[in-house]
């Protein structure tokens, strides 16, 4: 499937276009980019993404060996300090039994707990609690600010369309996805960026075209159904005068990124999504999503998204 | 009512087209739409999002439950430990009054209090206690930043007129509706979006048509007073050539939404609103909302955004 | 001074175009727009915006009188169970003694500081003790939220020239003023957006009209040094064929907005100022705001922005 | 190097044209401006701002000094209200040794960690610690919101190729640089700015020119890869009839400014850098800075972003 159509190719679209070999997917069904960065030095990382983006696992194990590890760092200064400046420890019983204590006399400051039990007479054990205490509580304070960016960190759940459908469109074709908002938040200032992307061999080389595929309507202002983005397949359509059969043989992929501004988050998000050559239907069109209860209430059933049913063109 | 004009008419608006029976108006009075979602599993939901969006009491109780269920959880640990491990609980004395004690002394763990008159002595009560109070603070930071985010929640005070009016205008006839922020803050980048929706019977389905309705102007910069949104009546209006006895009967909605920037939250918001055919007067203007004191001062009354007066068109 | 040109009136601007009587200047020099709202029910105020505009000594005062009104409510609940409850206090010794004693104890509690001298034994103290540190932890946390909310609220300090100057400008006049950043902070995107209204008496009524100002640019990305806007004046303007004598003596304001993104905030501020007809000097150009220094560095003066000379037009 | 041409000619780009002598570059190569703000009177800083973009040594030392600070000025307090009223200290000893025990009775009560062993007895003893405690728990929260305030503060890390270069473009010749994301994170709505400024010697005064470099496209949706921005030199463009010999001798200046919308801080951030003329290589041409694996996927190598050939023009 060679298009020799050139209206809407974009010549550098950001993701390469001469390569070795062929490349799988550029954009996985889970959103992210198929693309690893090397060469980037430690200094241009920013710690702060890098907590906010790792799973919960690694953050709460990296969390938890910090705070230990500051705290077995206290215990041993009390211990070299010298427990006869804490009051309520028993000293001289070895050092197992002089760190579990130092530990624990330690965790009790950090936390701000001070039960009391165990407390410091000794002046530098006063001031090293002290500091440990201010140090402790801008700790957890830090880490619950992680805790709730993460937690708080807009995303949006998305259904796309198992299919994209060559339907009948206004007299002629249509290439069409629909969409729909899996949660109750309400999505305002919807838009869609479609663009398709297929690869050519050219001397020994994996030539990447990229083509903007023009849509019926860029933008809606809300969907609380669904929507449906529509492609016409005129004549500066790439998709014109092409066969179904060239089609599902070929290995293009259609690139879709949405952009919503979500309210109950008050931010922008993006959803980035990829159709294949295998999920195009040819002759089909998207049967109704949504139900009217008698009540006059309107249902929408998301896995109803995904039903079509077969016409011919 | 049918309207014949294709100008301006909206193939999907995200709203669905075709029902089989009458559905109640789309977008409720309170802004929120009349859809219900179906089909959506749970690992779509947000928590976050549900946390910030249920109601107070709902986010309280939830909240007191989990509190108390954790405290009751650590009492029971500290029970199968052993209390002889904690300093100053009465042992032996029945279940009752083991788990009271414990139940105490853990509330004063959680919430970091350590009065110190019940206090850990055994090396995993310390441990325990200590894993506690981690948990205890950051469960009170986290409950707070919830509080906190549905507390700031940017949202909109937007006084709609009760009618909108089929005035004089510019020596033909527009339809107007005006609003009033009936806050002290300041709006400004206000934008607005009106949207007309009816049903036709057709072949047993209830046909739903959009038109978007121009506006006079789609935006204003700031208002601090009120602003009178114009659809001006011309030839290109779906109300071109509509007597009123055709609107008062139909079940038509004109449905709005507002977007502005507030100054106070920082953040875009928006407002929804809409009116059914019994909301249209037709032959009436809008009166003065404001007037002058004497020092100079503009006051806007905004129960005066409603008045009107009848006159011939 | 009455203009015959329409090209580019607006027709309500959000202020108000009909008056009983001369209205004072509609954006005062602080920024704020001289409205004063009316009929505004309570249920549509937002406590957070409140809490955030109001005065540092309000804010203060709320909170102070909050706290000490709830430790006092404490302090009765617990004299109410029985001080027999609580450990460490002198009991019998009188209502004032017992109620500081009560009052400092629950102070103990609601800060989490649990000194321990004092302690609850009974279970009801217990009880009521751990949800008072419960509230207590809370209470900081929304306050500190709250005073961070209203220290870290973006704010924009721009400086405009004090007056507003009719030049030369390509051959003919322009309408000039210029702003700088008295902050160290970049604002990029900046747009201008500018506003003259002037009233006319009409039948008894005072009429404000109001004209959009065509400027030279709307906008700029950054100005690290100043930025002069310009509204030539050309035939579509409503300042042709106007001689200086006529604008002195009229009571025309001329609005300015200024949109800008502060890095350092991360967001859009929004400035507001005016110029009245005293504040326009006919004749005259700006001169440089900022001058080098022999290592090459740009130093801008703020001070030198309101600089201008006579020049004949 | 005098260009005739006045297309994109900027007159006012917020950068002063009128330089009484020459001037340092005006972008350094860190992104920030090399212009030196004076005349701004103290009431016009926003604490915050100074707060967040203040070194990291400089805000742990005054956060350090005020808590110290204020400690002490407890602890006079604490001694001037007479140590009587503390239970647990030692009275009479020396004011040495009555400040330190007062010192660390305020500290334990201004991290709220209240271990008890040193209680207020007397009223006005306690009621300074309750309002103490409040001011502790305040001042901790307030840091560590300004902690995380600039640990979460929106930053970029863009790399720029080292040269720009004139290399063959279209049949013509184009001035072309490109940039990658040095992380992991996903920018959005990428938009590119690029101004070109030089200086000319008139009557003793050296006047900047500036230009606004037309590209091929000012903005791209995403980037997984590299963006190759592109100036087309056509008859418009300023560079047109230059030889490069004209070039490399001139003090130019090519101004960038690219904004995005960086999906992990949910937030737009902006990136400036600069080219001089020796950072201009005349015929040259890009090469890949991506390869493709076996297994299929794409490696973006950052140090790559800077190779390039000599190609003849």
């Amino acid at each position: 499937m060679i298009f020799t159509s050139k209206v809407n190719e974009i010549l550098d679209p950001g993701y390469g276009v001469r390569y070795e070999r062929h490349t799988k997917r550029i954009i996985n069904t889970d959103g992210t980019f198929n693309v690893i960065r090397k060469g980037v030095g430690f200094s241009s990382r920013n710690i702060y993404q890098d907590l906010i983006k790792m799973s919960w696992v690694k953050f709460l194990t990296i969390n938890i060996l910090i705070i230990f590890t500051l705290n077995a760092l206290f215990a041993l200064l009390y211990i070299w300090i010298g427990l006869d400046q804490i009051e309520g420890v028993a000293v001289g019983t070895g050092f197992y039994h002089d760190f579990t204590q130092a530990f624990f006399f330690s965790f009790q400051t950090f936390t701000t707990l001070g039960y009391g039990r165990i407390s410091p007479t000794g002046d530098l054990a006063n001031l090293v609690s002290a500091i440990e205490a201010m140090i402790g509580f801008m700790s957890f304070a830090l880490i619950t600010g992680l805790l709730y960016g993460r937690f708080s960190k807009p995303n949006i759940s998305l259904e796309y369309s198992s299919k994209m459908l060559i339907a009948p469109y206004r007299g002629g074709k249509g290439l069409m996805f629909r969409i729909a908002n899996k949660r109750h938040s309400v999505l305002v200032n919807v838009k869609a960026n479609v663009t398709l992307t297929l690869t050519l061999e050219e001397d020994n080389t994996t030539v990447r075209k990229y083509y903007q595929l023009k849509l019926e309507r860029d933008g809606i202002q809300v969907f609380p159904i669904s929507w449906t983005i529509v492609h016409p397949i005129d004549k500066d359509s790439p998709f014109n005068d092409i066969e179904m059969v060239n089609i599902s043989g070929s290995d293009l992929e259609i690139m879709i990124q949405i952009q919503v501004f979500d309210e109950t988050f008050g931010q922008i998000v993006h959803s980035r999504y990829s159709y294949l050559s295998e999920d195009i239907e040819y002759g089909a069109k998207f049967l109704k999503s949504y139900r009217t209860e008698e009540s006059g209430e309107i249902i929408l059933d998301v896995r109803d998204l995904h039903k079509y049913e077969k016409v011919n063109l």
